[in-house]
């Protein structure tokens, strides 16, 4: 079987063979300087892989592949933009190293081109994969506007915050997984096991991204630790502490939103390790992980081909960066 | 045959129908208000049109009319984000109204929903449609792109700032009558007659645009004349005067750049005629006119359709608002 490594060269590949016109070069240059960024290319390449371990040859769903990969990172510029976030992956994001409206006129081209992609190569099945396709986005945009929502809004639960979740991450690993098998022509009881696989998947992705902004190593995980408790980012660690907490600790808590300090980052992991806050997100990943791993039952794998899907699943509650 | 206004009439029916999702409201609301704006739907009743021309229903087309609508709301709305517009047609814009990140992601939202309906009930043509619809929004990227470029730069020659209006504007016109042509199974002659009719006819209607923000009267063309001049922007009318102005003219000319008052309109508006610029716009409004409307010779149509499509040509040369 391929394997990961040789997934992710594929799809960089193919990434970098995208022919973009040259000119206007302002239109162009931040879409190739975006899709540029050694990305975890973790989409595609389940993909591929979803679509080979049904039989078929990966190039089936390659264009859908680099469509996907375009797609979400189309979402990540319009995101930076919407956050006011200056770097991403240690380089400055678009609408800094150009400007605001580089950046929204990019990502636009980015989402078009993204569906353009997607329909390549689609023959009988374009219906299907447009619908797939535009769902999807759909979903994510509401997570996105969910997120922004809930910045604002007190007292969101933590089913509240795992809807949001799943929708602004979690159905785009989904639609992934199930476009790789309806690529490969897998029927619908099998590209429902890999969109409920994929979709657990990125819960716990999601969930382990969280657990690591509060405790990750900051050697590996590559950015500061603390980032959400410095932005009172209502993650599922805030939300469990808040809903534990008896009247005196909850006020200590919301003593501190707004303040920025080291002093913040760990009074508030004090809190936590109180309340046992981190097990119940470690319990949490740990769940969905194994949840994922249980779809595989309905996708009738070859042993190697599940084992494959299985360490994946596995790798996400260790992943350190 | 249906006239313009019931035309206008069964669009907004089916705009109004669309079905919202009620949750996140944040993102659907700016949706519903952006398409709510009594717009002109020369795109849709274009395409209508031609699919009625030509012998549909005007139902064949009605989800693309819609889509097509979308595609151009969302393409205002992030425009206004980028170019920092406050109004359009009366009424606050949406990052005025809402916010930024609102206005860029409900805009994102609009253009997959327009995708959405582009594919709707298109059967076997549905790869065509995409592919004409997808490639006309990359165009229209292209064009606001140089249009942003075009700010910053000297020297902009006539030619480039009709290739810039040309997809920025008209390539949306020929869009829409082709798409009509195409959904009522109209052959690749017609479709390409409809589609140079629809461009022709959008880069007249650009550069009677450009003129009433000079010449217009301001009771009928409801906002500030002179708005193009005191921005210094490159219309035709300004890339004309540039180049037949002489040394100490010019000179004048950009003395004026960067100021903002009635005097520099009227002192702008006495180089104009110094030089005679505006026959020089008029003679080019009735040129892409008249090519408009010999298009309309291969398009296979009845004496009472052909009247129909020469009066939107005709009328084009005398809107005053």
């Amino acid at each position: 079987m391929t394997t990961e490594k040789e997934y992710i060269a594929y799809i960089n590949r193919a990434l970098s063979e995208i022919n973009y016109p040259q000119q206007p070069s302002g239109l162009y240059e931040p879409i190739a300087y975006t899709l540029d960024c050694g990305g975890k290319r973790i989409r595609p390449m389940l993909m591929l892989a979803v679509a080979e371990a049904l039989g078929a040859d990966k190039s089936v769903a390659v264009n859908q592949a680099v469509g996907l990969e375009m797609f979400h990172n189309f979402t990540l510029l319009h995101d930076d933009v919407m956050d006011r976030a200056d770097m991403r992956r240690g380089r400055p994001t678009v609408h800094v190293k150009w400007n605001e409206a580089t950046a929204i006129l990019s990502g636009d081209a980015m989402l078009t081109m993204a569906s353009q992609f997607m329909g390549r190569g689609c023959d009988g099945k374009l219906a299907e994969v447009l619908d797939l396709f535009n769902r999807t986005a759909i979903e994510i945009y509401e997570g996105q506007q969910y997120d922004m929502d809930f910045e604002s809004r007190e007292g969101v639960t933590a089913g509240e915050y795992i809807e949001m979740i799943r929708l602004k991450t979690s159905v785009l690993l989904g639609c992934a997984c199930r476009m790789g098998a309806l690529m490969a022509g897998g029927d619908e009881v099998v590209q429902k096991a890999f969109y409920d696989y994929g979709m657990y998947l990125g819960l716990a992705f999601q969930l382990q991204d969280d657990w690591l902004d509060t405790y990750g190593d900051p050697k590996l995980f590559g950015k500061k630790i603390g980032g959400d408790i410095l932005n009172d980012k209502k993650t599922l660690l805030l939300i469990t502490a808040l809903n534990r907490a008896d009247k005196e600790m909850k006020s200590r808590l919301v003593s501190l939103f707004g303040t920025r300090s080291d002093e913040k980052i760990a009074e508030v992991m004090a809190i936590y390790a109180a309340l046992d806050v981190e097990s119940e997100c470690r319990s949490m990943i740990c769940d969905y992980s194994a949840k994922a791993i249980a779809c595989l039952d309905r996708a009738g794998l070859s042993p190697e081909a599940r084992e494959f899907f299985e360490e994946i699943a596995r790798q996400s509650l260790n992943r350190k960066s």
